[in-house]
């Protein structure tokens, strides 16, 4: 019997990578990744605007052309019984909410002569937030007449997302809004590229992507209505009946590989291609998210997948970003929540306030914070630290929070500083948790990816202790590919669901950090003093009466700035 | 005319000095400066007790012949015309608390072959901790029935003062205690030893260091009444006999040098010897205390000295450590109050999180700490830090307050983060002068004099906006052993009073800070925030709730180190 094999691809920030995986044992027979040529790193930027992040769509066709090529020539060096024809569907995702504007035939303008050159033309990427000023109108309008579409968003539209992107494409760049036919996520485009769509309005959206971030859902019809939109702008419900009214899980086909990228690729024409969706989600299902099991992504920030089943009437839960039928598993709806400083907290401290003593390079002094922080005891420096360095992304939802370090004597070392930053994000993660578990879905285990799941072993297990749960790291380190892969074998009918492929294609044996009972014990108290805090300086008009203090210091700062 | 000298002499906690100033001019003659030989840089200390710290009285006396014969010495090099018959007077001042246990005939016990090697039969030196539990035993009987003996030291007794320091004796080393006939500070000592005195009842103690400190004063008949001490132990009362009745002011004198010391070390026999009195006070006539100058010593703590004058009536002010009449200028109230950590709070950030690329050693990342916080502008970091990593002396009163950090952003500097524990230090330093001026102190300008008043002009300036008024840097730096000279020549009987001392000898030109409208504006809404915290982490059960959270911390940080 011949091996049968699929195709992940991975289109993160700063690079895209292919894999390809042997569908019976899991294994990765090879995998390529290429970095974006354009701007910084991949990046666009305006140096008048730093809340500008474009990609170029050029970036994406020429990585899109060499991971494919590169990894089926690299399959055929590990194995020559190998060929591309065993290869039985691709799968894509992608960051996002990352939307370009293309023409008639799906052609992405800024690919068009006249806007090349045109960072409106561009894609605009996931981190860009040039659109604040347009996401707060619309959580003030959808709070105001559409409570609905805020519930599943957690009660505030991101400048990160989908329409807020448009709309200040429609009001700064009216000239690339007029040429756009319609706006496609990249998570959609990739396939549409692949199987040679031609037709915006034919091509086959993601709902992972067009969730929350684009106010999708069918409890309401698909997108927000015409009425809301044209009460944002006109232009805006006039571009609804060119965008789409269906949206689709990724076990759902969008086609097959059309006969120009096969040519340019390698792969064979009708290969199978999968309906894309965004890299985490599909980076949690290649981790092994299901029912209970909680995936954490820890890198510079956090997010959060999980899965509860339809029958399970989650629709809102205060304070967490997204709830979407189907964003992460088919059938189920998937929950995404998050914290905005995981990995760049512990950067920023080592960067900016490790002492020489240390050693000399970040490397050093990381293992030397690690190293010193690990001899202490739950809460026997007396300190207790926010988390909230870049805002509080769930929960509180509100960027203009804070961070706060409390207990200094003089006595008070940099390590047990880090560890209290590394304490302050755990119980950060357990506010979240804490929040979805109060409203209904189960979490038993936690399976943690991203760098610092395997860097760290002392942050796994302050972690497992803070959370109460079994802290799994995932035992592959491209979880995001792999995902997409097991997408494109199952929209090829390869397996029946995607618990078969979990099942078939999620590795055991990752390393399991088990709560330590009195260190678990020391941090539900010191949780209790987080919570006051939290609630104290995180809520206006709480009990805790700190409320007004970080805004008002924000506020005293960027006043004196502009004056300086 | 003959010039006509004092001499000023200014036992410190590592060494001591002497200074000869000329009467007419102010100028420095000679001076001298000698180390303590024994234990770590003089002080005694026991490695199983962090709290101890006691000093050996020979190192008192050693100090005491070398300083006086060696300044005579080198005053004779500067001028041939100079002899020791033209000092006129010799003031002494001390630290203190720092009581001795003495025989029958005045003389240390620890100087006894039996004491020599006992750490309790040394000095108990100011920063001796040992006594903590019998200074809050003080403090409970004295709240519950003398709240008078309380209201004069701000609420609380310290573990600082002399009789938690004896009644620690009686406890901890009863041999000690019964064969100590007396105990006396450091300051009546000094002078009781060059004037021959022998014997402990006949000697002139210091109103400075009986007041608040010995809980002396007139208005109840000078020290606590014998039904008091024999509440707390009948041996205390006991002892009350063999203390004193009077206590007076450094203007008058104590006797005249005796024959042995003026042969010891080249004083004329004769020479009039002053009342001794503690350092930072002596130290604060010779920085020009006086009504509506308030004089702070800025070191690695800050201490405060203001005047009153005794029409103003001024008894209690709530959480001020000291008001006691006469303690730095005969004919005011002495009112004394500061702050447990300043130098030693920028000590502990440049040590512990000052990184390299600042500097390698302490005395470039200041400096390049100091530039860098130069160039912010008051608000701009967008940090509010409170300064009670060593705790709060004053106000609060509790030294189980800790440290707080609040603002940071992940572009938040080290250089930021020192402005902000600079600035903080200021807030609290105004929360003191606030409370005075509130009970009717009046604080037209402040003299700040120790090492940072030279050292920090980004200091100065902060504390002039925060505090709203001129801040002069003293124009002697060494204002302790100047006033004690200005009290020799006093006791001596060449002034009339210290009001003419100190037009004569308190040199002008010191640095003036004047308060920076802008700056001083910013700084008031950023007190008020400071107050908000202040106010909701250190009262117990306030408007801002916060109250439990410090010493939450502490409680389990305590529990988990003794656990470890």
């Amino acid at each position: 019997m011949k091996a049968k094999y699929a195709m992940g691809l991975d289109y993160g920030t700063n690079s895209c990578r292919s894999v390809i995986v042997n569908l019976d044992s899991g294994e990765e027979l090879a995998s390529h990744v290429f970095c974006y040529p354009s701007g910084e790193m991949g990046v666009l930027t305006d140096r008048h605007d730093p809340n500008l992040a474009r990609q170029h769509p050029a970036d994406y066709l020429a990585g899109l052309e060499e991971i494919i090529k590169r990894a089926i020539g690299k399959a055929r060096e590990a194995d020559a019984a190998f060929s591309p024809e065993m290869i039985v569907g691709v799968g894509v995702d992608t960051t996002g909410s990352t939307p370009l504007p293309v023409d008639r035939e799906a052609q992405a303008l800024a690919l068009s002569r006249e806007f090349k050159d045109n960072l409106d033309a561009c894609a605009w990427l996931w981190k860009d937030h040039t659109s604040h000023a347009e996401a707060a109108e619309i959580t003030a309008k959808a709070r105001a007449t559409r409570p609905q579409y805020m519930a599943v968003c957690g009660g505030t539209y991101s400048s990160e997302w989908f329409w807020a992107k448009i709309w200040h494409c429609l009001r700064m760049a009216p000239e690339v809004y007029k040429a756009a036919h319609s706006f496609v996520e990249l998570c959609d485009w990739i396939p549409a590229v692949l199987t040679g769509c031609r037709d915006p309005l034919r091509l086959r959206r993601s709902v992972c992507a067009a969730g929350h971030k684009a106010m999708f859902s069918r409890e309401w019809g698909g997108l927000p209505d015409e009425e809301f939109l044209d009460s944002l702008d006109p232009a805006l419900s006039e571009l609804r009946g060119r965008l789409y009214g269906e949206a689709y899980t990724s076990d759902a086909a969008v086609g097959t590989v059309c006969a120009e990228w096969a040519e340019r690729t390698g792969l064979s024409a009708g290969t199978v291609v999968a309906v894309g969706a965004l890299d985490a989600h599909m980076g949690a299902v290649g981790a092994g998210c299901s029912e209970g099991v909680l995936v954490k992504i820890l890198g510079t920030s956090a997010c959060d997948l999980m899965v509860a089943g339809n029958g399970s009437r989650i629709s809102a839960i205060p304070g967490v970003c997204g709830i979407v039928d189907g964003s992460v598993l088919p059938g189920y709806y998937g929950i995404e929540a998050g914290q905005a400083a995981v990995g760049d907290l512990f950067l920023w401290f080592v960067n900016n306030f490790a002492p020489q003593s240390l050693g000399t390079t970040n490397d050093e002094k990381f293992a030397a914070l690690n190293a010193r922080a690990a001899l202490l005891r739950p809460g026997e420096s007396g300190l207790l630290a926010l988390d909230w360095n870049n805002g509080n992304r769930c929960l509180l939802e509100d960027p203009r929070l804070s961070g706060m370090l409390l207990g200094q004597t003089l006595r008070t070392t940099a390590a047990e500083v880090y560890r209290a930053l590394v304490e302050a994000t755990a119980f950060g993660a357990k506010m979240i948790t804490g929040r979805v578990i109060e409203h209904g879905v189960k979490v038993r285990q936690v399976t943690a990816c991203g760098g610092l799941a395997s860097k760290s072993p002392l942050l796994m297990q302050i972690y497992a202790d803070v959370l109460g749960v079994p802290l799994e790291v995932s035992s592959s380190d491209q979880t995001c590919a792999l995902g997409s892969a097991m997408f494109g074998a199952a929209a090829a009918g390869h397996f029946p669901d995607m618990a078969s492929a979990q099942s078939k294609l999620c590795r055991e044996g990752g390393k399991v950090y088990i709560p330590d009972p009195a260190g678990a014990a020391v941090y539900s108290e010191l949780f209790g003093l987080y919570r006051q805090l939290h609630d104290g300086f995180g809520l206006q008009g709480s009990a805790g009466g700190m409320g007004n203090v970080m805004k008002a210091l924000i506020a005293i700062r960027e006043r004196e700035r502009q004056a300086g």
